[in-house]
């Protein structure tokens, strides 16, 4: 699929060949459970903390960044939850999320696109998440239900 | 970062901002091995078979689709074996690229960007590869002997 830019010289249509846009989506393991902002910016609604990739960036240096951004939390990498592609899950654009599950000893702190940040668990999740954020965090939860089954058993 | 395209109506340079292009390969399982193919296209080499996502599909069917269009087999997705997102790892750009595991049942014929097609054990991999697929396809097969040793101890 084509964009089509507009040239801001002459006013023309430029054509770009276009791709979905790679972003990174942060599950944030602290004490108490795991942490959510709230957007700033539409899709409103609470989210796991995230953001756009940059070109150059790899995957794990975007996590570690846009955990700080949001959340003023300094991250650590546990593992790659999966890649989310939709092509709906974005309304803005059609964006691919990839999921890190982290761990940090701090205390969030909303900054950049978070307008607030809070502590959940799986009992007790916001009712408004923006993009397929639910879904995410119920492959997420039930991952770790299912390792934690594995020990009990 | 900036992409800077020229606009074909007046020459004046038309900046976007430049994400990371998502790509998917996929590593085939079939009778004796997992499926390579040699590229028509630089960077010339071995490589496990992928390509570009397309804006609006999925990784899922641009793994499907790619697979097809490059080895004229009929996959099954097993799993997300991860993300690779080094900017250098594809010369021409960075690329990510979301890593499948299927599997198929058919006899692989090269087509489309492929050149040849064979099938490869973890002994007996190609000596010149394309892109980081010699680090994927460790990666793949040292999971798979740690899973294969789980079984047998």
């Amino acid at each position: 699929m084509k964009d089509r830019l507009v040239c801001p010289h002459c006013g023309g249509v430029v054509e770009r060949y276009r791709n979905p846009f790679p972003t990174v989506d942060i599950i944030i393991e602290v004490k108490g459970g795991i942490v959510l902002i709230r957007r700033k910016n539409p899709p409103y609604g609470w989210a796991i903390p995230g953001g756009f990739v940059d070109y150059g960036e790899t995957l794990e240096e975007a996590a570690i960044r846009e955990a700080k951004e949001e959340t003023n939390l300094e991250v650590k990498l546990i593992s790659q939850l999966g890649a989310y592609s939709k092509p709906d899950r974005d309304p803005r654009q059609h964006s691919i999320s990839f999921v890190f599950v982290a761990r940090s000893k701090g205390t969030p702190e909303p900054s950049g696109d978070a307008l607030d940040a809070g502590v959940f668990d799986a009992t007790s999740l916001p009712e408004t998440m923006a993009f397929d954020h639910r879904e995410i965090l119920r492959d997420y939860f039930e991952g770790v239900v299912s390792s934690r089954k594995l020990i009990i058993d």
